[in-house]
């Protein structure tokens, strides 16, 4: 609402400039950093705007510049739009090759965020995400793939369940997806129709991107993250015939609409390596394309099916990796981080659901079991699931969730964010041990689908020595429970790799499944020095 | 000792013609596809030969033509040698910024291999290893440092303990390795000295390549791929203080020298990452450097210690993977297959032996047990000793092994060679399922630490349908027995996902660890399908 305020205020203001025949500087505005700034000039309308009008604009603070591409709205209206990364007074002067739009100069006013934004998340500690303002970022993803291309009243049944969700991202097509994934039919569609009934990969459709706007920013205002995903092969979707050219101008399109919303995350594909039409190369061009394009730098990957991405390549911030079996043990999870040495966010793990397909069959203790086993693997794990339902599965179209694995996944949640600040690491990367944290300060154990009697107290060495205090809790992740044991373990050395309790204490467990311990340093010795990453 | 007759021949007619004030073509030569040829000239002694002296050599057969450098040998001698890949007449062109060794053209005849050799090992089928003429090379290979740096009796000992045993390819240092990793002294110094007494990184010491070559060529008669070393941490050996321009010179050296040896693999390193004095960025150019210069273009790796070289580096053929527990389970060792898309070999996965590092204290059931994990991922693992003997243990110099690995090996081996040329590929990536194999011809399951009493007969559908005939064998991979299963078992449709045996039948299972079993394609039905990569 805000911002729909403040771009009546600019096109009045501009459009009376233009009426006196010259640009009248307009009052300055405030936007708050990491918010929108959205400025509205009047233009051409005749011809095709969306190819024929250039028209960007610098945004400036001191010795920084930002340029940021315009777009057109429709009806004359062309806009941009910009995410303030600081504080203070910012310049713009606009550039295009309409005399209408070119040269246009304004001020206005960043202020510091509102509670609860925090800025955009970006990689932080190799492995893992921080907001832009310093606070942690753990992510525990969803997936709807086309939730904006439900009935309205559907959208809004989506954002109530995410509300009450523990998901702070969701994975979401731009383009709708009508056919394969779930039951939904087409609302609106990204582009106009030539006279002849025939797609225009040349026009988009204005309402259909003012729709998808107002459901990014209700996810922003959840403080949801939208991972979107910019071609994918579902459904024989437009996005996979339009030609190299509109690729490209479908690219610089979204990312002058969506890149200010600083909740936005581009995923190049999801199942990349499915889209026969397009080649390992023409992905290349894309990443290229939107890394350079995107004034704002938002975290940007690709989805796999059979065939990994190279996610080694500078423009991949973070692996986003389809591979179920990988999070069945943690030992398995922790291999892509060595080789990516980026985040790595398994976002397709199979899901919880009663599909006929064996991907679509994960009970929910399996879909939790998942999470824990890529959290000490010191990776993510995103959710999904499709349970047949009115109206299509969550998978597909949003709506309500029917699993048992969300409120799991919220206790985890809890736990992932009273954790170190810094993110978990896997502990001993030479041994087979189920264990991540922050070597001397914070141990998250998991035993998984084995259900031990007792679990004797022992600790890799790096970051310990003789004397220090540390306390146990046994948390049972599916009856979701944290209980205590009693008293501190104080560690003595064992052998050159391990210390355990001086006193030679071990902890009594359940017997059960999916069982973890939290170990927290508990005395304010002073912290030992940790070892570099080296042989053994 | 082929090699030496033809380099004397060689010697005297060139120092012929030049004692007659011009260059006399010397009658012709035969040398076999894939030997090596090797030119000879006499050259100036005086000022510093290894960098004051350019020579090289066009060799040209029709449009066919490669660039060798040659090198200087000492004592007035310059040599060039030279794989040819093809049967047929073989023409030169010397080029030298010294006249006397510059424009002496030649011709000599390349006759067809001689048995044994089968060329030079390439990559083959993505993931696999062939030699040129298309044999399959099924990598067992062995780690011994510095056995080039023993006793020459010890090093004759090493050799025949190779003989004997199961190894075809060994991973081996250049620059000798005195302290850390065993018993051994310097023996040979790969560099001349200064006056005082000080190495001469820009002079080589021939004595030391040519007893390396000796052993190199020792290695290929036993049809030994030799895995060269080029840079290692241990023993603050020389290799690590060289200096950028010299480090290029050592490799320009050691390409001319080795590089036409058939059997010669190039590892930039061992454990780059502990090699503190060099980059990242260092080892890329390393990397492209080899990659250029070597006109025989041998497999090209880099091994890691914590850190893994970004694989995926178009020079690198194929990964060479220090991770011991990846090979623990199948499951974990085949993800490097997705990541990298090229051959991985587990070329450190701990050492079978008694040291107090938990890195050498492998039970010998553990390490054959590692070999057959990385099997039936479709991976390659390499194998290490370190009992402590005289004279050091088999991993730094040599001598004899005293392990149980080496017989089961060998056992492994003779599976590999009678499995499928185009070698073995895990069956079913989206499931955890312990076998690789051809779809519709031949699987290899391997139940590790599980020890089954049976096995319901069930086979992935990929290249099946009704009706095909499989028989069935149970290996003790340990007791190194191979037990045929009685009668056919005959694939009937069993769901959306896998083919059982049209009677139910079940392979009952000695209910011991280490059991696999092989399971071949016995009808002559007309072969299935296969499904591309996909999504399920």
């Amino acid at each position: 609402m805000q911002i729909l305020l403040k771009r009546l205020t600019w096109v009045f203001a501009i459009t009376l400039g233009c009426l006196f025949g010259r640009f009248t500087s307009a009052a300055q505005e405030t936007t708050e950093q990491w918010g929108v700034f959205e400025l509205s000039l009047s233009g051409p309308s005749t011809g095709n705007p969306f190819v024929d009008v250039n028209f960007s604009v610098n945004f400036t603070q001191g010795n920084s510049t930002r340029k940021v591409e315009g777009f057109y709205d429709g009806e004359g209206q062309y806009r941009v739009r910009f995410m303030p990364d600081k504080v203070g007074e910012w310049h713009y002067t606009t550039t295009s090759n309409n005399p209408i739009l070119n040269d246009k100069t304004g001020t206005f006013e960043v202020v510091k965020p509102s509670a609860g934004n925090h800025g955009p998340v970006r990689v932080a500690h190799t492995y893992h995400f921080a907001y832009a303002d310093g606070t942690p970022y753990n992510p525990i993803g969803t997936t709807s793939y086309s939730w904006i291309n439900a009935p309205d009243e559907r959208e809004d049944v989506t954002l109530k369940t995410l509300a009450a969700s523990p998901f702070n991202k969701i994975r979401m097509e731009i383009f709708p997806d009508n056919t394969s994934s779930g039951a939904t039919t087409l609302q609106l569609s990204p582009y106009l129709q030539t006279a002849d009934k025939k797609w225009d990969y040349s026009r988009f459709n204005p309402a259909f991107f003012q729709h998808y706007e107002k459901r990014l920013g209700q996810l922003r205002d959840l403080n949801i993250e939208a991972d979107l995903i910019l071609f994918h092969p579902y459904g024989n979707n437009v996005g996979l015939k339009m030609g190299a050219a509109n690729d490209d101008l479908y690219l610089r399109y979204v990312i002058a609409r969506f890149g200010a919303y600083r909740n936005v995350w581009w995923s190049l594909a999801n199942e990349w390596d499915l889209i026969r039409a397009k080649t390992e190369s023409d992905f290349v061009h894309y990443g290229e394309l939107v890394s350079t394009t995107d004034p704002f730098h938002h975290l940007l990957s690709i989805h796999n099916s059979a065939v990994i991405f190279n996610n080694t390549l500078p423009w991949i911030t973070h692996a986003s990796i389809q591979n179920g079996s990988a999070v069945e043990a943690s030992d398995r999870a922790e291999l892509y981080r060595d080789v990516y040495r980026k985040p790595v966010v398994y976002d397709e793990v199979k899901y919880e659901g009663n599909a006929t397909q064996r991907w679509g069959q994960l009970s929910p203790q399996e879909m939790v079991h998942r999470f824990w086993e890529g959290t000490v693997a010191g990776t993510y794990v995103g959710h999904g699931e499709i349970y047949s339902g009115e109206g299509g599965p969550w998978l597909a179209s949003g709506g309500l969730l029917h699993g048992q694995s969300p409120a799991r996944l919220a206790f985890l949640r809890k736990i992932l964010d009273d954790g170190p600040a810094q993110g978990l690491d896997p502990i001993d990367k030479w041994q087979d041990t189920p264990a991540a944290g922050v070597p001397g300060q914070y141990y998250l154990y998991y035993f998984g689908l084995n259900a031990p009697e007792s679990w004797t107290f022992q600790l890799y060495k790096n970051g310990l020595r003789d004397g220090l205090h540390f306390q146990v809790e046994i948390i049972d992740t599916w009856n979701m429970t944290i209980t205590p044991v009693a008293g501190d373990f104080v560690t003595k050395k064992k052998d050159n790799y391990n210390f355990v309790d001086e006193q030679g204490r071990a902890v009594t467990l359940p017997n059960l499944p999916y069982i973890a311990l939290r170990i927290r340093r508990v005395d304010n010795a002073p912290t030992v020095p940790l070892s570099a990453p080296n042989g053994e």
